[in-house]
């Protein structure tokens, strides 16, 4: 339990109303009661916030002057708020150990203080440094390390020779470290390209649930420090990813493509290969990116849905494009000599 | 082995033909035989119906007339022969138990009548009610619960105190109750805002391969009664999936959005955050739903593929279409000049 | 050891330089050292080429007058290279038996030479042929079949019925043999179509992490001889794969469809249901393909990236292409009647 005074101080930010309020815990405006502590971080939520029951609201000030409950006024409410979250939530302490069902080669080495969960199998020379959660049914393949208080949530698969950074999250399904999709045609078949990298995560990296980062082919795949992935999404090999990017889910860059820091990727969208793409690089979901990108800033092609009788007439047309266009030249021509002869 | 005649009792059919035919199962067009049921739904497969060896095939009367074996007439030939697929294949029949490998907490609850499978791991409190079947290698983490019959087929992993209703089906390595993708910058790195909701689904929700659920930031994800997700498909955190809405495999729905009852989303579909759509809206494979859909109907803006060098001409001029509109409204000014000069 | 000789009579290349070179492994252009051989293959790593400390290069003719080191000359680089590569990383020998931690049925047919790995789960009546290695965390439905030589990385599913040929890759997460998505409206809600089918999958195929793989309604689903598929890729039910074909990451293939032999797919890209697409078709990243294709070539509806505001502008016009193909016509005839006029 904290005052809602206690809070704010904590947060750097000042009270409205009753400093005294007791809160136990976060939710969300709807559902808050008097024992929680809420938020407003985006108007489309104004109206649960008149309505709330929430025991006091971080928020900022032009929002503060709208409602005559009990607040914390801060420049962003969102980060404040995801602070108080962690702090009535922090992460569940666990117990260290190695579960008796885990399968640990005798040259692994785990620090006294990491946790090994049932049926995890971590094989030769691999690393588990201190405080790391190996939750139910990983797998930790030959040479892996996997740095100081990272968590792999339950059933996450690292191949032979990756390594995990520190602090990391690793959600269940993910796979790091599956060979890279490489091959030859040798003009009958396709000739396998062994797959000689590493994947190697920096700190403070989440990686989303079923996500996959492929080896590199030679040389490794990097994720740098601070980097966000949603689930589903596909990392091929050798590609570099640059501090704190953040991709939603389902987002695919081919081989070879570096992306630089701070990028965010909506949903879906995807980056072809051995393309660099610049700092600071917003793209749109459902975009497919082809060329280099140079400059900071936001990148589209999405398209956005509309009725569909009238996106049969818009496709339609679309595939009329090039005649329409060489009908226009034809009239432009045709305007000019039209013109032309007039003033004659 | 039922009888033809047996088998249009049960489903309200019209025998043409012989009713004492016996059916052992049922197999397709081209691969049946005398002894099996088969059935025609669809144009395409008509000329297959011409070939077939079946004793007997289910159809709608306008394609009894064009067969002239042995034949169930009924109204939707695809829904009666889906009834007859599962009369004869029965869903096989479990032996409840908890296997001698799975991992469960003394203080979880399990049916006598459902069945835990080899290294499933079931944590403290976990509820698994009357003939469930948890397929080998599971993760149920702490407080979840699995309704009556539901099945969770091998290596699915349902995260802390998410629910799933009765008679649902979920299919290997789909993940329900990951971390949603919650992040607030600091003006330098992402903060991870903690995700406290969880996910719960209803009764007779069918989850395929590999699908994400994330669990809500505050408030749950929630799938209604009837509804159907295909593999790959992502549901972001605070989702609303309404009562028997279908989605095909790789869609995603980004977080807060809520889709209606009865909708139906095409492959490889993309739905951006904080939408409403309605009931009965059906989107079409590939397109990207950007604003609210508020009224039932079809969507799209899928993009038919086309021969590469039609297509790259189509682009190129997709290019200059703004450049193009405006050469067009320059051309309507200069025709109603000439048009009124003309006249004067 | 190797020397450079040794390598260029064993691939049938040319040495220029020093044959007596001693080779112990591959690397990368920028990261060989002397004991290493690279190559080139691609014009964007010439200045890596020039850089290098490679003890050796493969490479084209028309590179190997730019360079001054010793070198290999072939006709095709990156396949002698992933030849040498092999030849430098063979598959690490496994040691054959069941771990004890594995869950056999005693029906099962597991041959001596084989491996099956920690906490695998074999069900009653699998067959698993020599040499084949079976990873951590992998189950086999009952009666599946394993072919000789395949390798199941790790977590693989397999269910059941379901047959994989020879020297098969399958990656970790991958699941073969998911229901198929079939269902059928009864007017309220759907009802479960019976997947009846299997998974068959040929020889020499690939699959990469998280891919599903969908049993056939009522026949086979089919993945033929030398397929290569990557990572989060969807198969549906009687979804035909032919030959040699290669499917990039996240691509989806919906039910029923075929494709041709030798066909490539870039990521990302879709095809709906009871499509037939011929041989050695190409078909971009991204494209959605919604007709059958008959002739060999490349296929695309991908739009490109660009910056957003000028995205907003052409996809603003895009809505209004429809009213601006009326406005052409009107245009065309008021320049008729104007011409027309003039010439009088």
């Amino acid at each position: 339990m904290v005052t809602v005074g206690e809070l704010a101080e904590h947060f750097g930010g000042e009270v409205r109303g009753d400093p005294n309020v007791e809160i136990h815990g976060v939710a969300s405006l709807s559902s808050a009661g008097p024992q929680h502590i809420s938020y407003l971080a985006s108007k489309r939520y104004r109206t649960a916030l008149a309505d709330t029951s929430a025991g006091a609201v971080i928020l900022a000030r032009e929002d503060a002057d709208r409602f005559s409950g009990t607040c914390v006024i801060v420049d962003n409410p969102r980060l404040c708020f995801a602070r108080a979250a962690a702090l009535f939530n922090p992460r569940v302490a666990f117990k260290p150990g190695v579960h008796p069902t885990a399968v640990v080669d005798q040259t692994a080495t785990v620090a006294a203080t990491a946790s090994i969960g049932a049926y995890s199998v971590l094989e030769r020379e691999t690393v588990v440094e201190d405080h790391v959660f190996i939750g139910a049914g990983c797998y930790l393949g030959p040479r892996t390390r996997v740095g100081r208080s990272s968590m792999l949530v339950a059933q996450v698969i690292v191949s032979q020779d990756c390594v995990i950074g520190q602090d990391c999250i690793i959600h269940p399904g993910a796979v790091i470290g599956s060979d890279g999709f490489g091959y030859v045609s040798d003009g009958q078949r396709w000739v396998k390209i062994p797959q000689l990298g590493r994947v190697r995560i920096g700190n403070e990296v989440e990686i989303g649930a079923n996500t996959t980062i492929d080896r590199g082919a030679l040389d490794d795949t990097v994720i740098a420090d601070g980097v966000k992935l949603d689930n589903l999404t596909q990392i091929a090999h050798n590609v570099r990813i640059g501090a704190h990017s953040a991709m939603a889910a389902q987002v695919g860059i081919a081989g070879s493509t570096q992306v630089g820091e701070g990028c965010t990727i909506g949903g879906q969208a995807g980056v072809i290969d051995n393309l660099e793409i610049a700092d600071r690089v917003h793209i749109t979901a459902g975009s497919l990116v082809t060329s280099s990108i140079k400059e900071t800033g936001a990148y589209s092609s999405s398209l956005k849905a509309q009725p569909a009788s009238q996106w049969k007439r818009t496709a339609g047309r679309l595939s009329q494009l090039d005649e329409m266009a060489k009908r226009l030249q034809v009239l432009e021509k045709k305007i000019e000599r039209l013109s032309g002869a007039r003033k004659a």
